[in-house]
């Protein structure tokens, strides 16, 4: 049917789209039927739902399809219903274990960023991921379609450095201290970050304090292409935008499989034009990768994976036992990142953290010789040079270049706990700590989160502050506190943990 | 937040819960996040959407909940968010290779039924059970939580004897006289039917066309305690209603996990509190069972789950590689089924069919000796017996007892195809004729549909009519003869198919 569009003011996750209950019944529509709304060169696949908000001749989109596509109000449109996409068939090849095709898996991708796919049909090909796994032909199939179903960046510089964190250690702004030091070095690193999902801060959300994160490509290109770095936020590009789409399902399942999770992170580093990646596996209690040996298995395949992509992967694996640094929450650690930056001085986890990963990328990068690139990382940030670079990038990305930490803004109501006994600091619980700042408002409200005055393997005396925390209200503030006396996240005790006799 | 009520128009083919911007944003809510609707005893679960269609204080909620529950404009609830239902943890087991206990598959059917799982869980668990599969256990505890969760029909008769025929074939009336047989003989048999799916006719299509078929639970008790059966759909009672929400699933992705078809089928008899059960699997090419082995395989499932939920099961294979009788489509079915009860004849594939499985039940049920069902079976019809208990059956559902198959209106527009060549039917295309009923307009269309003149085996001569379509319109005719002649659904060769020689 042709018909005019009507914007709909409706957000409901997914493409809707609407018409007239007589028109429905005529056309043999049915609520969630997929359509197809073309306009021009414009196709959109949407949803059907069933509405009298909108009159005969009239087709509403909800606000959703906007996101993405231009459709104004009063636009001539033709409505037809679509049958199952044959993607599907791969879903199902999977499903009963067959290996897919290279074309098979890019028309499942395109299906998925076209949103010819919808729910059903995204979860049980995550479901089939998760029970029969793809090989590592099918994963770099896979990371090369969901890059080339979005933007790319084209740089024009050489080499194109990246570094990638597996998420889930509280406080982990190394990197905002890594790609400083690596562009004064002159290489070139575009770096995108996420926002924070379940954790307290992002890296975009740490560096948002201090200067804007949303750019377009074409912004990001200039900002590189003058000062060799960026910090932006990644999910303002369309970048492999089908990982934000099966994300969903992902979460929903609780489920990460193998091959989604790699190709989700490298198509964004495909995407960015990185030729050289060092991914940081974070490794402990309380985050992703709990073992050694989990985190050397997925290390191989990140390196495998590399190379199936023609880039050059080094992976470093990190200790994720307790938060990085002493502070958790997006301004708390653009304070102490910046502070970092300024002074070469700094807590020991996230100064040798970061001088680690950075000499790494010198090396792979060929400007420090092998077993030289930590050392050099550090005369680069003890001589201010990556202060200075910093302050070129917070200028380019539109933010006071001369932003001192003490301006930074945290939360003024607060709290502090303190040691119940004398004893020696056994664990700091990950999750519990990312609980709290996340219970003071994170990431929402930039002042909220805590700050931490001591690490696993101090001592302590009873009534010793062990950590403030921050927040924008008293209310936060309170549900902070409730949560922490619950979770009690740092352990004291005396040394001896266990003591094993003759067996 | 407490909220009052606003129905809005719109059928989403989800339970939408539709708040304002302002609110969402101070409640942190997303759309499509789950929501919980709490008034007093009711609680509903829904998606959420958000939109300034509700103003402050207001939750609309979409026409689809209604189908359901009573809620009312102007109702004070309270709407909060739910987090990841506990069932999830179960589905993932299940993806994980687990075998899963009774109260896992409790807990999922519940929440599947309260569509606290919507359909990225659904569809994950559809997926984790077509790979993974379930044994007996698993499906005897589903299909009994498949009943329980719906409601249940209690009648005070016994024993209860069904009959119910995998889908396929089409021109599938036979049921329709076997439970007037059956009843005739003093069993009692409350027959339930569904609607075509992706059939031309479903025995609820069917049987519609002369008397009412929609009835609610208690109606059917009456009728049943009354005349010793009734011919009703199944669609229009709250049987295994969590049925009705996986084969969404099902259908997107063309899939149908055993463990879940045998308890789709059989919770539905065991919600009817059936005690003796036979099944009917048409085996054939072009239905759903092609091969004995698949058939005999699947008979054993179905008795083996009979056996768990206390129900005595019976299997007929019958032959499924052609239509059944000479018409497909309500109003020809109807007509074909009436006279074949009026006379107590017809065509051969049908009243042979329908005496095998009465006999069959009448032995179940104790009424025939061991292998004198079938005969008892053909005096019930032919006597006329069975024939008064239908007009029974037809007066109780509310139609007219005395309406002759000649008063059934069918489709006035008619088009017949002729033998383009002189020689033996050697097959008849079943998903062609079905086609060609549902372009002709069936099920919709009640007097749409084809009339068969000849079936596998008979000779024809050139220009001998093979089948007329009826249909209600002159558009719906054309598109039928169109994919009747793209189709060739009635094949004729010279007798010899194949000639083999010593190998």
């Amino acid at each position: 049917m042709r018909a005019k569009v009507r914007i709909l003011d409706v957000f409901s996750g997914r493409y809707s789209v609407f018409i007239n209950e007589e028109e429905a019944k005529k056309a043999k529509l049915h609520p969630d039927d997929l359509v197809k709304v073309e306009s021009g060169k414009k196709t959109i696949y949407g949803s059907l739902a069933i509405s009298n908000l909108v009159g005969p001749g009239e087709v509403g989109v909800s606000r959703d399809v906007l996101q993405l596509h231009s459709l104004s109000e009063g636009e001539v449109v033709t409505l037809t219903p679509v049958g199952t996409p044959e993607s599907v068939r791969y879903i199902k090849k999977k499903m009963h274990g067959e290996k897919l095709r290279k074309v098979e898996i890019e028309a499942i991708v395109r299906d998925i960023v076209d949103r010819k796919l919808r729910d059903i049909e995204i979860s049980s090909f995550v479901t089939a991921l998760e029970i029969n796994g793809l090989d590592m032909d099918e994963i770099a199939a896979l990371t090369i379609a969901m890059a080339e179903t979005g933007d790319m960046l084209d740089i024009d510089r050489k080499p194109i450095m990246d570094v990638h964190s597996i998420g889930g250690v509280p406080g982990n702004k190394t990197n905002i201290l890594v790609v400083p030091i690596v562009a004064a070095a002159g290489l070139t690193i575009p770096k995108t970050s996420s926002r924070a999902i379940t954790s307290a801060a992002g890296t975009a959300d740490v560096v948002e304090v201090f200067t804007n994160v949303s750019f377009s490509l074409d912004e990001i290109k200039r900002i590189v292409e003058k000062v060799g770095a960026c910090l932006v936020w990644g999910g303002a590009l369309n970048l492999a935008p089908a990982d934000d789409i099966t994300i969903k399902a992902e979460r929903a399942l609780s489920v990460d499989p193998r091959g989604l999770m790699l190709a989700s992170i490298m198509s964004k580093k495909y995407a960015m034009g990185s030729q050289y990646v060092l991914i940081d596996i974070p490794t402990g209690k309380g985050v992703k990768v709990e073992t050694m040996d989990e985190a050397r298995a997925l290390a191989r395949d990140f390196i495998e994976l590399g190379k199936r992509l023609g880039q050059y992967v080094e992976v470093a694996i990190t200790y994720g036992g307790q938060p990085i640094g002493h502070t958790v929450g997006p301004a708390l650690e653009a304070r102490e990142a910046l502070s970092a930056l300024m002074t070469g001085k700094g807590p020991g986890s996230l100064i040798e953290k970061a001088l680690g990963l950075a000499g790494i990328l010198l090396e792979m990068g060929g400007v420090a010789p092998a077993g030289m690139g930590k050392k050099m990382a550090r005369e680069i940030l003890e001589s201010g040079k990556a202060y200075e670079k910093m302050k070129e990038i917070i200028e380019e990305q539109g933010g006071d270049p001369n932003i001192k930490p003490e301006d930074i803004q945290i939360g003024d109501k607060t709290y502090t706990f303190t040691a119940p006994t004398s004893g020696y600091v056994t664990g700091i619980d990950n999750r519990a700590i990312t609980g709290i700042a996340r219970a003071a408002g994170a990431p929402e409200d930039k002042g909220a989160g805590l700050e931490l005055y001591v690490k696993v393997g101090e001592k302590v005396k009873e009534g010793d502050p062990l950590f403030t925390i921050h927040a924008e209200s008293e209310a936060r503030l309170d549900q902070a506190i409730v949560f922490a006396r619950r979770t009690e996240p740092i352990k004291i005790e005396g040394m001896v943990l266990q003591r094993i006799g003759n067996i």
